[in-house]
Order: structure tokens, then sequence, then C-alpha cells
């Protein structure tokens, strides 16, 4: 059983018994860490070196517009690069997008327009040669999608009632578990995949054939995983043997990912109790210092900080920056009690001092009430001096998840290796109200042909009086809006994630999945808290609708005061409820692609200030083209209530209805919590 | 309704009202004719130059190895190339493959390798860029099949029980109503296709997102097809205002067709009833002579003989040469009793005379007792002095398809614009009656690793004893081994085709047909015959098996006679009926690719020799090696009760287990037919 020279002096079973099973892996051979951060070492010379290297290259990267250095010609692929390095002598963990380090990579699978229109941006050109491959050869993710769009998609799009769909960019949000490439090489783990491959016969349905390419595809991406990483000169066909490989063999199994796909969030799992079980074995046996462990991480962590993508300004835009969302899941509890907080966990929340904060890799926290105090404490404190940790509910999704979950982006939680998602963006429901009462015309958008407002839904019944608006009416109007843009919604993303597989498929992300995996289907909603305070308004006061020349309501006119979510009031809450739950069983009620799981969040962090400026008046009395709130969040100062009343509102969001992740926004004044340091 | 120029003079009716049917047309406007071709002009002198032309040419290919010129960088698309000429000044129909008469078109979406193979095979090597493109950007059809294929489905591929499976070059079969350019234009055939997308809508499955796909891919062709008429300088956006101008559209679409695939047959389809129409106009107007109109038909017709495609060795030597099935199906009868024969059938044979014999384009006479008695003398002469006309049962076919079908490859009949089908080569019955009974252990083939019989099947019980075979126990084996055989190609086949349709779509074609369109599946058997006399010996001779070092029977040793099919003996030819009627049933009991419908042909006329290479000794005594008799012929030289009988025998299999056709290949001297010239 123990068959590889990597696995000696682990504990074993089932993980390498003929399975592929990390999480038993990590359970059989873990030490829980219960200690303070005091055997913490600091950064090393050479870390010291390296990262002034890469503070150099950010500043000229900052004096150069932002883009230092871009490939116009060279599509990127696992092994399209020769080798890059920062500084080949001092770095222990190598491997950089492209030959060299802060070059951004030419993807342009996801969409030609978008790598064209990302290098003008910058002031580089892209090469014609291949631009034709990929306008006349080899069709696009971006261009599937729109050869399939129905003119209603396209409209919906328009308008933004639904938003940042991911028809021109990569998908994201699959984290593949790079931790299978240390610890059982590349070679083993084309072996299972060929059993699997084997496994699917009977009749060939088009499912079978996909199922059978897509695993030949995965085949082909760990092969090219090896080429990639021999360029390098290491070799990741068996097991890690030491704490150094086992980091840099992870490292290239997420190197690879991000070489292959331009995603909207590339995740890269948890890791840290995994990678100490290897650190442990090393430092047992005398092989490494803690000094020579940190810097290890320390240099893995400096590789992900400089993870860049070729982007436009609108998106950049819409996510207010060009986040890479390297997410990082550390420490939570195991189901069996026992801390998942290791001295790793440690590691790289110590990165945060010998290299600066920073907000990439995304470290994050399971929060657990039973973690270790001294890591509570520990986080704390860096959390006080850098405020670059994030932190999650453990205690809420180890109950659905187990404990070998990640996080996706901000708050997708998946098990690493056995789940993926569709994303799915945001639908607008602030602007599907507005849609309810106007019977589907926009509020803002013309049509080009009539110069009328543009009719997006079809042709619903409107509000005609110009009275008072009835709630029970609205209401019904809503949730009729609400099971078209329910329809459409799915429909679209049906339609979009088909063409990602099929255009811009995630070989070598897959290749570290399971091949039976769980689908998610993410839908993700936007002006959660706009419209149920608008709903709330129709009810509690007297709105009246302002119309313009066409007949549209553009405005409302409000007699009265009305309770507002995010003061506990359940007078409020309960409409938003209602709202989350209406929308998500709609959604439900759908077929999804490939049999994925619909799920919703309520997340949008930053983009909900480019959702707002496409959303005109709304009947809560919110100005057209203001933000709209952040997530979950309650309208930008109506929770009067004090902070524990605005949490308590956002709380009541049943968390069974918005699987995908709940965001709240919060800020506080140190002098708040009780007196500063 | 009559909104065209090109539709005036015109008896208008549904075809012109809204909707695209050419049969509705044809039926309002034709004009039958039942007299003799004594109105038939020569060739023109133009003709005769460009013809010459074309001879000389022909020279020089043979003489520089069977190609003359070939491309080895551009892709052919439908405007890959500039506008090619015989001479452009004589030329009346103009349009070639490439910008030079006999220059093979590059086609590698099939598959790069067959490409490759084919340009290296005459001296000439693939472009570097085009092999990477194909390689690392690009995948083919054939690269998706070898991706997703079973094992066990290479085995059977590797041993010949599958043969000539379509997954390493176009598939062919499918005729555009090319005729659609000509009486609608691309504009109106846009328009139509923009409205079937619309029409899709609701759940966004797969199926219907592909669908929508596939239109959008359509229109992009329709829209290319447009611009490659642009480059000869001609419009085809709207209908065709004379002879010329029509048969030049309906060149046109068919150029597109050979531009846009290598098919395995590229069949035209059925036309000169249509053309006629514009030629009876143009004709009555005072527009044109007989001597013009014959011209017209004589340059559109040297054109179809000019078609040529790349190809390698493997694939000429499977098809006996390099066919390209420019089938045309001429007369026939109308369901109205009318013949659909016109002036312009003559006008199409007669370039028999005017330009010499040729075996393309593949003019194929629908033959019914009813056709006009001078029509019939007419296709006689020309057939003795040329040799050069195919036949078909339009009485047989009539009462299945009406009276707008044509002729795919040699028997194939399919509606036109309404019909598709998949391609399926054949399964070796003859082969695998011995599978049967070695248990599928292949009779010829050793495993490379263990250099013992080469197993195919699963491993089924074989014939263990030495005695002489019984009839039952090998009929039970044969049905047990048909259900294994049927079961495999029929996945094997969806497999392929799910395949051609991602990588290789025939986007051209398929917008000339309508978007509902329905499917066949069109299976193939051979060695019918040899299985069929192989079980009546097993079952009225004493058939003794022999076997060589491994205990595989590799030969029979037979006592006595038996009868044999070809004889219209029915103990012989109920066998045979029973293996057709079985193995039919079987294929369709399983899922085909699109809910296609499963037909059956035995056709194989050319590759029967090749099949029979790798066939061993067979229990009716044929030797291994030999060729299976072709199609449903009986084997050679065994039927024995004159012409009459063996017809007889071959007529009793019954054509609705067999609707894709049943060829015989029928040789008689003159002699035997009564007095000569």
């Amino acid at each position: 059983m123990m068959q590889y020279k990597g696995w000696e002096g682990f504990v074993p079973g089932k993980w390498c018994n003929d399975e592929v099973d990390v999480r038993d892996f990590i359970q059989r051979n873990y030490t829980p860490y219960e200690g303070d951060g005091s055997f913490l070492a600091p950064a090393t010379d050479a870390t010291k070196k390296l990262w002034d290297i890469v503070c150099d290259l950010t500043k000229k990267e900052l004096a150069n517009g932002g883009v230092l250095n871009a490939d116009t010609k060279i599509v990127s692929t696992l092994t399209s690069h020769d080798a890059g390095y920062l500084d080949k002598d001092l770095e222990k963990i190598v491997g950089l997008q492209t030959d060299e380090p802060f070059k951004r990579a030419l993807q342009p699978f996801g969409g030609i327009r978008m790598s064209e229109g990302a290098l003008e941006m910058y002031g580089y050109t892209i090469d014609p040669d291949v631009k034709e491959i990929f306008t006349k050869y080899r069709k696009t993710h971006n261009e599937g999608v729109f050869d399939a769009y129905t003119p209603e998609m396209r409209a919906a799009r328009s308008a933004h009632i639904l938003t940042g769909l991911p028809d021109a960019y990569g998908r994201g949000r699959i984290i593949g578990d790079y931790r299978r490439v240390a610890l059982y090489g590349v070679d083993y783990l084309i072996q299972k995949k060929e059993e699997d491959k084997l496994a699917i016969n009977g009749d060939m349905t088009p499912e079978k054939v996909r199922n059978r390419e897509e695993i030949a595809d995965q085949i082909k991406a760990l092969k090219a995983l090896k080429a990639m990483a021999a360029i390098y000169g290491c070799d990741i066909s068996k097991p890690a043997e030491t704490a150094q490989q086992a980091i840099q063999a992870l490292y290239f199994g997420y190197l690879g990912a991000v070489k292959d796909q331009n995603g909207a969030a590339m995740s890269i799992g948890r890791n840290t109790t995994f990678l100490d079980v290897f650190i442990e074995r090393d430092l047992k046996k005398g092989l490494i210092t803690e000094e020579q462990a940190q810097e290890f991480i320390d240099h893995f962590v400096m590789k992900l900080r400089i993870v860049k993508f070729m982007r436009t300004k609108e998106y950049n835009e819409l996510f207010s920056g060009d986040p890479t969302w390297v997410t990082e899941a550390i420490g939570g509890m195991g189901v069996d009690g026992r801390t998942l907080v290791t001295k790793t966990a440690f590691r790289i929340l110590h990165t945060l001092d010998n290299l600066g904060p920073a907000p990439e890799p995304n470290l994050t926290v399971l929060w657990s009430k039973r973690l270790p105090v001294a890591f509570k404490r520990f986080c704390a404190d860096i959390s006080i001096r850098t405020s670059s940790i994030q932190y999650e509910s453990d205690d809420l999704m180890r109950p659905e998840m187990g404990d070998d979950y990640a996080i996706a982006c901000c708050v997708s939680c998946m098990r690493v290796g056995k789940d993926m998602q569709f994303f799915g963006a945001r639908a607008n429901l602030a602007k599907c109200l507005l849609y309810a009462i106007n019977g589907g015309k926009d509020e803002l958008m013309k049509d080009k042909k009539t110069g009328k407002p543009m009719q997006v839904s079809p042709e619903f019944m409107p509000i005609t009086s110009n009275d008072a608006l009835d709630f029970n009416d609205v209401c019904a109007k809503f949730d009729n809006m609400m099971t078209w843009l329910a329809d459409l919604y799915v429909n679209t993303l049906n339609l979009i994630h088909y063409m990602h597989d099929k255009y811009s498929y995630e070989a070598l992300e897959m290749s570290l999945h399971d091949t039976n995996v769980r689908r998610f289907f993410a839908t993700g909603i936007a002006g959660l808290s706009c419209a149920a305070d608008s709903l709330s308004a129709i009810k509690y006061a007297k709105v009246y609708p302002v119309r313009n020349e066409d007949g549209i309501v553009v405005d409302y006119r409000i007699e009265g005061d009305y309770p507002k979510y995010g003061n506990n009031d359940d007078r409020a809450d309960e409409i938003a409820v209602w709202i989350l739950k209406t929308f998500m069983k709609k959604v439900k009620s759908h077929y999804t692609y490939r049999d994925s799981v619909p799920t919703t969040s309520i997340l949008t962090i930053t983009s909900n200030v480019v959702y707002g400026k496409k959303t005109g008046n709304t009947p809560d009395g919110r100005r057209g083209g203001t933000p709209l709130a952040p997530g979950a969040n309650p309208m930008h100062g109506r929770d009067c209530n004090g902070a524990l009343a605005s949490l308590e509102s956002v709380a009541k969001l049943p968390y069974e209805y918005s699987r995908d992740g709940i965001s709240n926004t919060f800020s506080i004044t140190p002098g708040s919590l009780g007196k500063e340091d």
C-alpha cells in the first residue's frame, strides 16, 4: 500500500488504498496546534530580497499605467512559456504565469474581443495571427454565447437587470484540489482518471460522450502539468517527498490553473493543514528548520500575490479593481471536534508580517467558537495591524459541507475536489420591482429604433393608476415579474455554462476534482434591501407614482414613514425574507444545466455601485443612479437601531435559501468597540 | 406576394407565401416533357475549348502522380480563396474550390492527420502554422472521436468488424437544397433562419442551446456564401432572374458545400426539373436559345466533374478510387401522375455526349415503369454508348419519400432539404459469425502484448466441440454476438456523430435544409451473403471446425452440399432475411443520436474487397482474405440458377428493413440480352 517513497512516515489508510482521498490523509496525519505564534520565524534575507524585487516591479507597473508588460502573441497554455523567475537563485518555490514576472498572459479562449480590448487599453496590439485563429478557426466562449443568446437575453443584459454575466470572461469559481498533485503525483492521478473514463459505458448519449471527452481532456491537462513542471526542472509525476516539494507541487497545480484560465475568481482551496503534515515530517526528521519552513510559505505566498490577469476597464469597474480572489481557507474545526488549526495556519498568516499586508491571497479564517484561543488572539492581533484577514463562519458551513470545504471568491463554499460551481453573477431585484410597476418597460433605457422606453420583458400589465401604489397589487405584479426574471436568468446561465464547457473547459482544474462532481448552479441577487424597503414603503407609507411623458413611472412621491430593513423590525425584514424565498423557489423550479444544484448568493461587495447606476429611482426614496446596498446590507444610513439590530435583520435571511453565501459589509470605528491600544 | 423580380412569370402559391417550399414551386411551374431528344444542341465552341482545358489538366494531373497542385497553407472556407477560372472569358458558370483549377483545397476540420498524410503522400508538406492551430487551438473531429472512443470501439475498429467509420474524414451524405439559393436568394433564407432561431425558446436545455448555436452558424454560412459569390462578381442575395443566374446560384450553393466539407459523398440533389422552369421562362421570352441553355448545363456539369478532394491512400483503397459522389437524381414521376422528366433531364444526360462519358457527376435516373417512352429510349441509348448512367427504382422509393427526394452517394434517398443522414459505414456480419464461433476472439489478429488471439468482444462462450457445427447452437451464439455488435456499432456512431456536429458541423449544407429536419441513422451491413451461406452450410451440410494452436477455429471442413443464397432457394434466402431483420431490430432497440431514425443499407460496392481481406476463412468455404460479395450480391459464382433466380433472391430482402438502400452489382454481356446492334 505504501508504494511511494513520498508516503514514508505517514499513517496509511483509505487515502493510499487505491483511492484519492486527501481529507482522509489529513485526518490521519495532521497535528492540531493549540499554542501561540511565538515559534514563528521572521523573513529570511532571501525572502526580503525577493520581496524587494516584487515591490520594485509593482512600482514600475503602477508607473507604467497598471500593466508592466503583456504577451500579445503567445497564447497561454500550461507549456506555452519558458521558465520565469524573480531571482532564480533565491526562490524556494518557482513558477510564473509567463516567462517574466509581471508580464501578463494572453488568454483568448474566453473571448478574443476581451483579450484584444484589454491589450489595447494598455497600449498593446494583439498579434494579427492570434486574432485570425480565434476568429476564423477557434470559436471562443464569448462568440458561442452571443451566437445562442435570445433577443430577450440580450435586452435584459443591456438593461442590466441581469448583470456581470460570465459571458465574456472566464467564469472562475472552480477550485482544483491542488493538494492531490503533491500527495499523489500526477501519474497516479492520470491512472485514476483513466479508470474513471473506462467506467463510462453503455448507451452513448451526448452526456456520456461529453463526459468521456472531458476526462480525455483532463488527462491531457495532467500530462501538460507534468511537462510544465519539467520546464522548471521539477518532476511531479510521483508524490512529493519533502515539504518544499509538496508546496512546490501544490503551487504548480495552481499555476497550471491560472495559466489555463483567466477566471473571475481563481481561489486556491484549503491547504495549510495538509501542508503542515509535510512540514512536520521534515521538521521531525531534522531536514529543515522553522526558518526554512517559513521561507517556503513566504515564497509560496509571494507567488500567489503576483498572480495577474489581463482584463478590460469595464471588468475592473464592475469589480472595483482587478481582484484575483486567490482565496485560501484557513483553520476551522474538524467534524471530530479537533481543530484544523496547525502551525502552518500561523505560518501563512505570518506572511502578512513577513511580507506586509496585502489583499491577495485572500487569507480567510474559518471561524468557530471552538477555535483555539491562542489562534483567535493571533488572528485578532494580525487583523488589527493589517486589516488583511477575511473571516467566515465555519460553524454555519461545517454542518452542510463537512470539514474539507474551501471558499471560492469571497463566500462560496465548496467541498475541495468534490464540488464545483457554475458562477451566475446577479439578478437585480430592485430593478425587477420597477419592471413590475412599468410592465417590463425599462425606466432608463430607450429603444434605439422607436426612441420609446425599451420593453425588456413581455408586455405585462403595468400599474396604470396614479393613486398611491397598492401593496397587494404591486406584490402580485412583482411576483409575476420575478417569475419571468427567474426563468430568463436560469436559461441565460444554462446557455452560458454550456458554452463555457464547450469552448473554455477548465480541464486542469477539473482533473483535480472527482470525476463525479457535485455542481452548484450559483445564482445571485442584487438590490435585496432596496426592493424590501420599497415594498415596505408601499405597504406602510403612501407612495405615489410620478410619470414621464411616455407614461413610465420614473419617480415616487412618498407620504409618511415606513419600517426599513436593517432595524430588526419584522415588518420590513419579513419582506426581505419573502423576496429571497420567492425568487429562489422560482429559480429552483427550472431545469438547470447538468442537473446542477441551484443556490443563491447575496454578495455584491463592490458591484452594487455599478448596478445602482443602472437602476432608476425606487419607491423607497433612493435616487436613481445611486448605489444599491452591497450584499445583504441594509440601505446606507437606514439602519438606525444600532449595530446589533442591523445584524439581526441580516441574520433573518435563511441560509438554506442562500447557500452560496450572504455578505454583509460592516465597518466599525475602533472606538465603538472600547478603548484603543 | 410576388415581391421579387426573379419571381415574375411564375405561378404563385405556397412557395412564395412566406414559406420555403421548392417542391411547391416546381409542381406549380414545371413543364413535363414526353418528347424525344431531337431538340438538343451540340457543344458550343466555348464548351469544347473549356473541355479541352479540363482534359489537358487531367492529363497533367495523372502525369503528376494523381494531384496537380495542393494548398498547404490556406484553410478552405467559403471565402478563403480568390476567384479561379478555367478560362474566364468562356465560362458561363463560374466558381472553383480554390483559386486555380485542379488545385486541391486544405480541409483539416475532419482531421489534421488526414490532411497532413494526404499532402505527404503526394509530396507536399503542410504549413507548420496550420498544423499548430489544428493541434493546439482547434480540435478536429478526428481528435474528438479518439478522445472519447472506448477501448472496445478501438479494438472493433482495428479488427475491422466495424469498418470505414467516418471518424477521420467528413461524413458527407448531406444534400443541401441548393435550389433554394436560386429561388429565394440568400437574404430571404437568412430571414427565415432568423425566424426559426427566434422560435427556439423555453427551458434552455443543452439540445436547445445547441440548436440555437447551429442556426447562428448556418446564418453565418449563408452570409459567407453571399461573400463567396461576390468574389466572383455575383450577387446572390435576391432570387435569380434568369436561367443562367439560377444555375449559377445553385452551383454556388453546392460550391460552398464542397469548400466547407470534404465529405465522403457530396451529392447535389435533384435539380433538373427545377432548373427547367427557369430555362423555359427564358426560352419563352426569347432571351436564350437552346444552344445557350445547353451551354449553361454543359458548363455547370463541367464544374461538377472537376470537384476534387485531398485524400489519403487508405481512403482511396477503401473506396477503390477517389469518388466524390456528386449524385444528381433525374426524372422520376410525380405523386400526381405527371412525369418529372423535363427537357433539362435530357440536357443534363446530353452532357455525356457533349463532353463525353464520365463517372461524375453521378447521373442517376429515377426509373419508373411510367416514365415517358421517349425518355426511356433516350436513357437506354446513352447508357449503351457511355455506361455512365445509374438507375434507381423511383417506384420503390416514391411511396415512402414522395416526389422530391434525391440520392446521396449511390443509394441513400432523402427528401431534399428535409432529411439528412448520419452516415454509418458498415458492420461486417460475416466476421460477426466467426466471432460467434470463437467467443469474440479475432480469427486473424493477435493481442500485441500477449501474442494470443485478440479478444474483441467480451468473452462469450465459444464453440468448444470439434464435432460438426450445430445450427441451433451457432444461431444462438450468432444472435448473441449480433446483440453485442449492434450495441457497439450504434454507440460508436452516436459518439462519432456527436463529434462531427461539434467539430465539423456542416453549417452551409444545413442552412439549406429546413430547421426541423428528419435525421436518419444510417447503419450498414457487409458480408450478408457470406454469413447466410455459412449458416446454410452449417444447417444443410456438415461443417467441421479446424483449429489452430491457440484453439481458435480458423478454417472449416465441409462435407456435403448446401443451398446457396442467390438461387431463389428459400432455404438459403430466408436465412439472409433472418440475419437482416435480426440485426436491424437490435440496432433499432438503442438510443440513436439526436433521435435519428435508424436505417440500414446493404451496399458495399467496392469496399467488400477490403472487408474480405480482414475476414478469415468462413464456414461457407470462402477462403480468408478473398472478397466478400458486394452489397446484397450472392457470393461470386454461387448463383447458378440463372440471372432471374439471382435477382429474385436479392429481391426477397425486405426494403422496410433496409431503407437506406440495397445494392446489387449485376453485369451482363450484351449477347445475353439478344442480338447486338
